[in-house]
Order: C-alpha cells, then sequence, then structure tokens
C-alpha cells in the first residue's frame, strides 16, 4: 500500500514514483551540489550535464541517428501546432494532414493560418472511432510535408504503423501521447514533437526531433524562439530553457532505460491494455468507443448504458481512489489513460472495481 | 548551518527554503490528494485553486485593479520580445524603446522583425553602465508604446522609477529581474512582463500583466497561443500550462506576503545591497561597474584590478560555498544576484569573504 492513488488522468498524468522520489531529493540540493535543481543555471555545468543526459538518454532509447537533432521547447505540442508550419509550409506549396481527432484539427487549423492545406483523409464521417483505411488517403500533388496525430488523447485511437507518404516527403507528427511508449523508427519521419506531460515528465515542455536539413527551412524574420535553426544551434539553450522539465525528462527516461527500455514498455503498455480492454468485450454493462482495429494502447475511452451511470461511475472511482477516469469535454464516457508509469497494480485495481460495479448496477433490461 | 550553499546566480536564481521544503512534499502528494502536484490535470479542481490563488497573490501584494489581467506564458521573457510586438505594434505605427543594455537590445531586434521601431535613448555610448537622464529621451511623434527594461541584470543598472511618457501612450516593461522585488504601480504601465526564474520561482514561465483592452489589439490570424486575447478569454488554460512552474511562483508569492509583502522586501533588499555596494564603495580592491545612481538593487556588478584576479576570486569563492558570482560573459567580472530569496546571511558571507580575499591579494601598487 501507498499513501498515493491510482491516477488515469490524460495529462498531466502519473510520474514513475522512483522519479519523484529522486525529484524530492533533488530540488533541495542535486548531485551534492547543495544547491537544487530548480536554482542552479542554465549555463552551469550542471544543467549542461542534466540537458545532455536528457539528449543521450533519448538518442539511446529510440536509436536516433545524429542527423536528427533532439530540441527542448517551451509552449507544448499547441505552440508546435503553429512553429511547424512557420517553419516548414513554405511559399507556394501545401501541407498534408491526416484528420483523426480533436488535436489534428487543431493542428490543421493553426496550419491553415501560415499557408496552404489539403485534408488528405478524415475520420470526421464516423466521428473519429476509427483510424482511416490507408487506401482512403489521397494526398495532394506535391505535398510539403504530411501531418499526422500518432495516438488521439480525446477518443482513443491510434495509428498502428506510419502510413505510407509520397517518397521523399517529410511525415511530420504529433505523438504527445504515445511517445517512447514502444518502439520508433524517427527515420521514418521528417519531425517528431510531444507535449512531455503524459509518458515524459511535467508539463511545461514539448520534444521535438527534427532532421537537420528541416531546421534551416523557417525563414531568419521569424521571431528567434520560433526558430527551430535557434534551438538547435544553442542545443536548447538560446534562453532560459524549463531546466526543471528537462531534468524530469531525462530521469523518466533512465527510468524507461533501468525499466528495460522501448519494448519492455511496449509489452508492458500492451499487456494493460489488454486486461482493460478484454474486460471490456466481456462486459454486459461497460463497452468501448472504438473499433476494435483502432483501439488506443494509451487511451481506453469506454461508456456504460447512460450517462447518468457514467457520471455516477466516474464518482464513485474517484471516492475507491481510482481518479482521473473522466472522458474529455468533447467525447464524454470515462477514458483511462494509461501511460508508461501507470503500474499494472492500477489497471487491475480498475476492473476489479469496474466488475463490482457492474454487479451492483446491472445493465437495465433493453 | 544548512547543507546548502550561498547562491548569487543571476537566474535561475534561489528560491525561498520553506516553498522548496513545502515543495518536497508536494511533488509526492499535494493538499491530501495523494497526487502529486506535476500529475494533478490542469483541468482539475486542485489545479484551478492553485493558478486562481497564483492569480490573487500577486493581485493582492501590488493592488493590482480588475482592468489588467494576470496571464502565465510560456517561453520566458525572450519569448515576449516577440509576443509584445506581434500583438501590438500596429500596422503604420512605431514602439519606442529606450535601450539600457543587452536584453533591451534583444527586445528591439524582435520587435524590429514586426514593424516600425524608433530607439529614444540609448546607454549604448557609456556602455550601460548607467541609466540615461531623462531629458535625453527623444520620443517618436506618436508611439504606439514605449518599451523598457526596468533592471538591467547584465550591466546591474536599474530604473528608479517610472521615465516619463507621452500622454496615453502605453509602457511596456520587461521587469524580469526585479518584479516583486519592490512595490510596483501597474497603473503606470500598459504591459509588464517577466520571467519567473529570479524573484518568482522556477524558470519555464513568463508573468505577463496586461491591461484588458491591450489584450484585444493582436490579429486573430497569429498563432492562438501567440495571441494575448487566448490567455485572457481561458484564464492561461488553453493548453496545459507549466502547472508546476504555477505552482511554485503562487508559493512563492505567499512567502513574500508572509514576509511582510512588497514593502518589506525592498527595505530588506535596499539594506542586502547597502552591505555589498558600502564594501564596495570603501575597498582598495573591488569596484563597483556603475554609475552610483544607477545601482540595481538585485544584481552588484563589481571587478578587481584584474581580469586574472577576477577568475581567481570567483574560483576561490566557489570553493568557499559561495556560487554564481561569475559577471555575463558579455559584461565579464563578477556579479552578485541578490533577489528576493536571497538571504541577509549569504550577503554577508560574501562581503566577509570578499574583505578576507582582499587581504591576502593586495592590490598591486599602480
Amino acid at each position: 500500500m501507498t499513501d498515493r492513488i491510482h491516477n488515469f488522468g490524460a495529462g498531466p498524468g502519473v510520474l514513475p514514483e522512483p522519479v519523484l522520489r529522486q525529484a524530492q531529493q533533488d530540488i533541495w540540493n542535486i548531485a551534492v551540489s547543495r544547491i537544487g535543481i530548480l536554482e542552479h543555471s542554465h549555463r552551469g555545468k550542471l544543467f549542461e550535464r542534466v540537458i545532455a543526459e536528457a539528449d543521450e538518454e533519448a538518442r539511446r532509447l529510440a536509436d536516433i541517428p545524429d542527423r536528427y537533432k533532439i530540441l527542448f521547447i517551451q509552449g507544448g505540442a499547441s505552440q508546435q501546432f503553429a512553429m511547424v508550419p512557420m517553419n516548414l509550409l513554405l511559399p507556394g506549396r501545401t501541407a498534408d494532414f491526416l484528420v483523426t481527432g480533436l488535436w489534428a484539427q487543431k493542428a490543421l487549423k493553426e496550419a491553415q493560418k501560415y499557408g496552404k492545406t489539403h485534408v488528405a483523409v478524415s475520420g470526421d464521417s464516423c466521428k473519429f472511432t476509427r483510424i482511416p483505411d490507408v487506401a482512403d488517403i489521397r494526398y495532394s500533388e506535391n505535398p510539403v510535408y504530411v501531418h499526422l496525430t500518432t495516438n488521439n488523447t480525446v477518443y482513443g485511437t491510434e495509428w498502428k504503423s506510419e502510413p505510407p507518404v509520397p517518397a521523399g516527403v517529410p511525415l511530420v507528427a504529433d505523438t504527445s501521447s504515445d511517445m517512447f511508449s514502444r518502439p520508433i523508427d524517427v527515420t521514418q519521419y521528417g519531425l517528431i514533437y510531444a507535449g512531455a506531460q503524459k509518458n515524459l515528465g511535467p508539463s511545461g515542455l514539448a520534444m521535438v526531433i527534427i532532421r537537420e536539413d528541416l531546421a534551416e527551412l523557417g525563414l531568419p524574420s521569424l521571431a528567434t524562439m520560433l526558430q527551430y535553426r535557434t534551438y538547435v544551434k544553442e542545443r536548447s539553450l538560446y534562453n532560459t530553457p524549463p531546466t526543471f522539465a528537462i531534468y524530469m525528462v531525462g530521469q523518466v527516461l533512465k527510468w524507461i532505460r533501468a525499466s528495460g527500455g522501448l519494448g519492455a514498455m511496449a509489452e508492458r503498455n500492451t499487456a494493460k491494455a489488454r486486461l482493460l480492454y478484454d474486460f471490456l468485450d466481456r462486459s454486459e454493462l461497460f463497452r468501448g468507443t472504438v473499433d476494435v482495429g483502432s483501439r488506443s494502447l494509451m487511451n481506453v475511452c469506454f461508456r456504460t448504458s447512460s450517462s447518468e451511470l457514467d457520471a455516477k461511475f466516474v464518482a464513485e472511482a474517484a471516492k475507491a481512489g481510482l481518479d482521473g477516469l473522466k472522458g474529455h469535454r468533447s467525447a464524454g464516457g470515462m477514458r483511462a489513460s494509461l501511460y508508461n508509469a501507470c503500474p499494472r497494480a492500477s489497471v487491475e485495481a480498475l476492473v476489479a472495481f469496474m466488475k463490482e460495479f457492474e454487479r451492483t448496477n446491472p445493465r437495465p433490461p433493453a
């Protein structure tokens, strides 16, 4: 037993307990420096090591080649929705979007401010309950890049593999909710970005992995803070970065490595999700809300027979120490986020609670 | 005695120890929620209270009227260098700059990307060693705003009061290194911004105080994350904010209030700075580098007789547990930052060390 409860929040999400324990020490006095991590200069030797380690851990975990740069940028994925087209959507060109949910729509909307866009496929017609067939994708003639959202936090779907793109066209991915939850071949992408607050660390930081040639495309007339080249050139230290968030990401990545790496994470995450999906498939009361083939391992969305019973479930679960189960305001129902740091024991506790809830709240006869 | 050393770093700077002690607890389990502060949803009740408290504490400390909105924005002051002109430098208008140092120059340079600018006065000719006379300021005919940097972290100067501006023209201030170190009359300003990592909290957050009419000036074609109105409308919760940094700012502001408020801070900070400046004025070896009338209470810049001896001093001080005394790379020499959370005991220890250093390293005869 711990004095902490089960946290299924979609983000900021649960963090690994050993990382929190270490952070408790390090905000007072890190590495015998007798200064806390929050109070170290970003230009000092200690923080230089902290940021270098975060970079090295990420490279090692995902086998990231040198020609890709890892950038730590503030503003989360929402700022990347704008920074990507500001830098990559060249005049006269078109950016193609695979629209599979709310966040993909937001990324599209920001890009429309900066140039021509084309929706190559959209899951809108099926209310984003499944990932579209790749056969239905219609790219524009010569897209400057193709943008997708690998996992859809709101609706609970995910791309199982990268969709085909026209030869030589960079794939740009928002991986906010599945980054480093499974192996990723970064060479399939031109640019990958992820808000840290789900699988990687606290909020207030986006990790961006960019092929170095793409970092040079933005016009120098862009704000210095909004050009990728600034972060490449200054190794994310042009201005004072969010030092604590970068420290935490480094610690979480170390924890992932110590836990066996991305392959081990994928196995665990698959097993955790299967526990819950298997129960949903057997349940008389609860049901998953998305197509079986599109099910996300990270965000499991489900419902009971009525929104009243959904609300009752969420409230009773919270009382029982199972927190963060309310679905996104635009989707309703329930959502259990099972990020890397969510222990299997939390999923087991959730399934046990759902079984008991079903017993005491039987589905009314149709 | 504590297991922590004296930290004179210019930012991220030293934080109040009681705030660090509370944070150690709260990152494991905050307010008996059995979830750590880093892991709470930004849409949940607990964080709603955290952000509301940070807002209320700031309003109370500086008596901020309702028509000013407090925004929490990522990207630090450097992103504000661009956001201010993006939103406020209207087509055909001119923004005036009072250039008193490196950061003012950077703010000017970003503004030049977005419209017409005018340098109303510059301390460039005296290498920024003093704040210009207000009599030397020459405003353009009808500036849309006037920008100043209230305290110059690199050179160690500060405006002692607001310079006069043409009637009705909003004053825009970068107060990164003196915000809430002394009373401030926000009604003298149209917009105030400050990176948090000096007097307010950890890095990764800028606090922006904006007169509400000015938040409506930005074109809706700007990126959503770069419009002030987005933060006003969504109370800084349009996307996932840097929740921990906001929590820390709230805690630091509470600590300031418990310590007597901004008036008490100003008294303490004045006394701390006087200790050091008085010693510099008496020393045979050390000397302050800026005009007496322009001396900053926050960043005290000084030198010995040679850069070799400066380096020796910095190295020996660090060994003696006095850290962060190296001057900014563009200014050289030494700099002691005496932010709110720097205890008087640290300044006393510094002066004692300087006396001893002077005794063992006497100034060579001229």
